[in-house]
């Protein structure tokens, strides 16, 4: 077993750790294992919100729409574009994942009309798969859900599945549970042999995960900014759309922000053209700006050293699970192999709610998902090595001492 | 025609004189008639955006979800519910005006199938217009649009498109442009007669006008809470249900916000009880916070002082207009009765763009739409009658100096 020094060996010699202090710590000895639900708050946000508020609300008023917020929704998608492997005029930000799914499902079902059956996997965010069920049904169709194995993600259910009902795939890349990492490019390459489009929702992989949507020939996802790209709470989520469907697929909710000319405001929908027609609303300005602070961290720190620092971290977890003594009745959520995961790791354990309280207790967040699931998220940004090390001391402390059983068994969390 | 030691005097014995400074006034010498599209900034929001940054999210992590921030979309609308004369469970904070829009709308007309009809007026907002059509076209039917008179509303031309075909009414409460005010009671009268529900857009009237929505007996609304309101920029919207329609609706976008049960993970979609159902995504909390504080302020002064405040600012408008020189060439857009009018009056010029860009160089700020609309925004938590007085008088001295013919007559504006 990796022993302690060598976890505050591996900090020392980690050439991301200055990113943490990039990061507000308000309390340095809080192990915050939750990153992959709410990452931490960056320093630079603390500023540009207040600028944003300040300067650009209270000062510039009205103008600053047209001086600077009005173009910070494609402005920022370009700056994510790097992260998933696209053009920076194929990606941008607006609304949320699950109204963003919502607008791509239903324009690409109805590209691939008459096919009305949208596939998934039962490790998609249930989210995902309430909207799938909303799309297909209002398509005259229905949502086809396959088995996903968490331990052991595989491509071979998805393609069996298929067929020429099928007109979308969707399914998240990471799965929200188990951290299990789906092969992108083979299934986006059955789905097209079979007709089909693909959707990959990216929460759990954008900002940990180099993602590579134009290797694997993907047509659409969507994600959220708010976990690894630390934008905070609610931060506005993304969409991208290959450039070949951008003029293809037209989509349901027709807001001006999606119009050719939104200021001209003639009474006639006319799309624009590219990305744009992909809005719909007003953006809230203050929550995008930090979604912008928090994609450019990753940019600078770079998604190929993040990836690795992650592959480390998630293989210190697997190597400290390892050496649990068995009787403590932890099973390993998360695939072993650092290939086939994300960015966080999973025990499972039948207690897991007060195991994840108890954990709490010590000045250790994970987070925790029905009915057994302890998540340990590890943000290469601003998690050490010794955190991990140290977070899986006191769960073998409180497993030794059965402190949790001091806890209500009662089952809770947030995403 | 009112003198400037009149308005003076109108400003010393004005009730909500005291609100002004409640705002970040950066530059006193600004006038700043754009309220109407961007409220000004409130200097508790610089607080509460920065405790929300610093102490929810940099100290409280993803314990501030559960602890704040989880609740906030339903007590910051319940606290907006005697601004539109509704109880405080049947608003909520969520999304954007179009989005809210969207989701009401496929709810309504599902409820009133096969009717698939919407019905409106030239004059609602081009975007209602947009998603209106989106909506009918999905639903197999169409938009009726019915001619608005901006300078006197009336209810006729709606009733006498009133048919067994329509399933919904939608229209702006206040015309953006020309600020006039339609009769809610009268027309959701006539359109439940008819058979068909109602939804009204509250945007350009919230915070400024008395929403009476329950004694108008009206079915749903939207509004954004950006302008009188002054929320910040993009702020979350609202939506309201009539609590006997609650649980008779499903919207379209069936995310996890709106389940029954959002963090139990089951994959089956049961839309939670109440308002609830209509949330969708996680809620840009930075944004939301600011909608918060904006809302408590309009509370905090009284809907009725600031309506007395309006009628008598907007008089101004109109008396100053009244006694511009006629070969000027400006005309009223705005309807002449107060009663039959929302918080800001237009005036129409050909060379309106011009006129607007001379005013924008005088330190007076107004708003322009196309084609000849310049609107005048009176936000009675900040407006001094003295402010408009002069700004009348630089608009007199634009036009007796011709000095607006050198700027271009290229068009702009942001709403």
């Amino acid at each position: 077993m990796i022993t302690r020094d060598r976890a505050i060996e591996l900090d020392r010699t980690d050439e991301l750790a200055g990113f943490r202090e990039r990061f507000l710590i308000a309390d340095p000895d809080l192990i915050y294992l939750d990153g992959n639900s709410l990452g931490r708050l960056p320093q630079a946000t603390i500023d540009q919100v207040q600028t944003a508020m300040v300067e650009e609300w209270g000062g510039g008023l009205v103008t600053s729409w047209r001086n600077s917020w009005m173009a910070r929704p494609a402005e920022i998608g370009a700056r994510l574009a790097p992260l998933i492997g696209v053009d920076p005029d194929e990606v941008l930000m607006t609304d949320q994942t699950s109204l963003n799914l919502y607008k791509l499902a239903v324009a690409a079902l109805a590209r691939r009309a008459p096919r009305s059956t949208v596939l998934t996997d039962s490790g998609n965010f249930p989210s995902d798969i309430y909207v799938l069920n909303g799309v297909a049904r209002q398509a005259g169709g229905s949502v086809r859900m396959v088995g996903a194995d968490p331990l052991a993600p595989s491509t071979s259910a998805i393609e069996a599945a298929l067929d020429e009902q099928v007109g979308l795939v969707s399914l998240s890349h990471v799965n929200f549970k188990s951290g299990a990492l789906l092969d992108m490019a083979s299934i986006t390459r059955a789905a097209h042999d079979a007709g089909a489009l693909t959707l990959w929702d990216l929460s759990h992989s954008v900002g940990v995960v180099p993602v590579d949507l134009h290797g694997s020939g993907a047509d659409l996802a969507v994600g959220c900014t708010y976990k690894y790209l630390n934008g905070g709470p609610g931060a506005p989520a993304f969409l991208f759309v290959a450039r070949e469907l951008q003029d293809q697929l037209t989509q349901p909710i027709q807001g001006w922000w999606g119009h050719e000319d939104m200021f001209g405001f003639d009474l006639d929908y006319r799309p624009a053209a590219g990305m744009a027609r992909f809005a719909t609303g007003t953006m809230p300005i203050l929550s995008l700006i930090g979604a912008g602070v928090g994609i450019d961290l990753c940019v600078e720190a770079g998604i190929s050293a993040i990836r690795n620092k992650s592959r480390a971290l998630t293989d210190l977890m697997v190597d400290l699970f390892d050496h649990l003594p068995p009787d403590h009745g932890f099973l390993l959520g998360s695939p072993r192999d650092a290939e086939q995961r994300g960015g966080h790791v999973s025990l499972r354990h039948e207690d897991g709610f007060r195991v994840a309280q108890a954990l709490i207790d010590r000045g250790v967040v994970p987070d925790f998902r029905a009915p057994d699931v302890i998540r340990l998220g590890a943000a290469p940004l601003y998690i050490r090595f010794v955190e991990v090390w140290d977070a899986f001391a006191r769960l073998r402390e409180i497993m030794e001492s059965g402190s949790h059983l001091e806890f209500s068994p009662e089952p809770s969390g947030v995403t």
